[in-house]
């Protein structure tokens, strides 16, 4: 096992009508002028907004709004928030969404509290040595930001989506409340789930480095999440399983299911952010499309971690060999995926990548063939431009 | 399932020679003068104290030192620590050692930062609004105190244990060498594990609140204490098991165990807190003497939450009713617990109290008859002197 550091300074407010403390966090937070931060109209249409606004004004907290936020969120949006910011002197992002939202979040508040262009730190150009304070009223259950020191956003300058990670976006508290997701359309609900188990499963599919303890964790995670999906397909309203999969995506995401390992794969998501760049496809959706073809690209190289998968996880019976285990465990993993609506090919995501763009996604990922991908096994711009074609389908 | 709030903002730096950055840790802290407090002489002996200081002084770190922090932390060592923080302009608190000394060390920590007698807040007379900054450095994986946010004080006028519980004490950081335990006894790497276990149990056996996950993380907790507890008395230099041990012993009550539930139900606690009080015994050794006898008393209440525990930690088959599985689960609890040489009586933890002793437990367990304990069964001071009783062996 590796040595690691654990750091959720995050305070979770999680349950029933616990957005109606949000202005009480707030004030704690000691700021003088907050940016209330959204995305589509569906905060609006539901009073969530409005609610969060008077739960701000009952505490005499000043703020200003920005809508607006799209899925794979914009890095256009996030030079307009911090335009505003500067102008109205904000000190605190509230943030009330999902995983966008929140990442949205995240780069207004390195661009305010950093010098020079945002961009930077996303282009791995330079590091952010601060971030504005930061709250989150969470909506969907699926990316994690609100407990991780992660954000993705998408610079529509070549549609390139890229990851920036650090503590200090972590967010100082979130509110989860899992009847804010009930009204959530199945296939974004999946999608999630799809996400938050992923977010898992990079850290768990590895060489073995990790503890035992991780690994109950995960598995445990991975199996509640499985069945609250099932449970969501038939009834979106059921709060139970609301909570399991809301919980799980802060925990599957804010580090602990990588105590002890070697950092995670991170190869699906990566092939994955060149999908939602260029094709602007569900984050959660597209990691399903991609899943299958990366792992039966790689787990040769591990096949104990994707056997140990089969058998904990997806309840699969040991075969005659690790390997036949393994791929067994894949193909229980697709079976699940199909199950709750989820792609597990390009085409069935509604994505028909041609040669040329096949080839234009593998250079992207590559960062014009500077970098590779992945530990499990480390992936070559050619790698990548066979995984993402033997996932087309 | 509970609404739940869960805070967890103590940055864990886990692994080997971790020590070595506890300067650079306390140096983020920006504090002015540093208490280095320590227990026996065994952290003087091993050099870690010398490798700690020479750690803060590579960072130009002022301090000063208080060691002779006992196992049930006194009152006594409490005040004299009050005393020099305000004689030194104490700011920052470095607890070098096990529970004992991060509770002393949380216990100085609130008598510093608020008025009046810091016996107080543990006595339950009144509030604490904050607490000095603390930092850890462990070196016995059991209370978890190093992430949690309660500390345990024993007042030696009437050899009184309390508890006192507050956020405003969860350590700023904890440095966690699993190598730092190889040198520990058995006796008392046994009761550690026997602590960890029970902070999760006590949250676990309830009316049925928990969260799936929450059952999973707990349920995946105890089988890897109780494995690497087996691990560490043939090998206590396995650093695999030792690590597992430590982590679990900062999860098991940093919250996460609790997500959800009633809030846990703390009667053997409770029980054990007044034998440590009168008879000076390791605390999970004394958890491991009364819990079996608290178990048998109540397990009726809530049947089905035994049954698990059986089937899914202690890995029973079950039997014809779920009464029958429960019970069979004490019975393997306490086989576990004597197969790693842990009492499952008073009479083995080498307590024999006369009926008077305890009614005197029953009385100071009950405040005088004043509170009753537990939320799986109420308990009065009667029901405490029988669990004592049948306790005896």
């Amino acid at each position: 096992m590796h040595n690691f550091e654990y750091y959720t300074p995050t305070k979770v407010v999680f349950g029933k009508n616990t957005e109606a403390e949000t202005g009480k966090l707030v004030k704690e937070q000691n700021c003088r002028k907050v940016l209330v931060h959204y995305g589509s109209g569906s905060v609006v249409r539901s009073g969530l907004l409005d609610r969060i606004c008077r739960s701000l004004n009952a505490e005499g907290i000043q703020y200003v709004s920005l809508g607006g936020v799209v899925p794979n969120p914009r890095l256009s949006k996030v030079r307009e928030g911090i335009l505003l910011c500067r102008q109205e002197g904000v000190d605190f992002i509230l943030a009330v969404g999902g995983g966008s939202v929140i990442d949205s979040a995240k780069a207004i508040g390195y661009g305010i509290a950093n010098e020079g262009d945002v961009w930077d730190f996303y282009a791995r150009k330079r590091t952010a040595y601060a971030c504005l304070p930061i709250g989150a009223v969470l909506t969907i259950a699926a990316a994690g930001s609100e407990m991780s020191n992660s954000s993705v956003i998408t610079n529509e300058e070549g549609f390139i989506k890229r990851g920036y990670s650090s503590n200090y976006s972590r967010c100082r508290f979130a509110v989860l409340n899992p009847e804010l997701t009930y009204t959530l359309p199945d296939y974004q609900t999946q999608s999630g789930c799809v996400d938050i188990m992923m977010h898992t499963m990079e850290r768990y599919l590895n060489h073995g480095t990790n503890m035992e303890i991780t690994d109950g964790i995960s598995e445990a995670l991975l199996r509640t999440v499985m069945k609250s999906a099932r449970l969501l397909r038939e009834n979106p309203k059921n709060y139970e399983a609301r909570a399991e999969v809301m919980w799980a995506s802060s925990l599957s995401h804010n580090g602990l299911t990588g105590c002890g390992t070697d950092g995670g794969d991170w190869a699906s998501h990566q092939l994955e952010h060149e999908l939602g760049g260029m094709f602007d496809v569900a984050h959660g959706a597209g990691l399903a499309a991609v899943w299958g073809s990366w792992a039966r690209y790689v787990y040769k190289e591990c096949p104990d971690r994707f056997a140990k998968l089969a058998v904990k996880v997806l309840m699969v019976q040991e075969k005659g060999s690790v390997e036949e285990t393994a791929l067994a465990g894949i193909e229980a993993m697709e079976d699940f995926y199909r199950s709750i609506g989820m792609p597990t090919t390009l085409r069935e995501l509604g994505v028909e990548p041609t040669d040329e763009q096949i080839l234009e996604l593998a250079d992207k990922c590559s960062f014009g063939n500077t970098r590779t991908i992945g530990i499990v096994k480390k992936l070559s711009r050619e790698d990548m431009a066979r995984i993402y074609r033997n996932a087309k389908g």
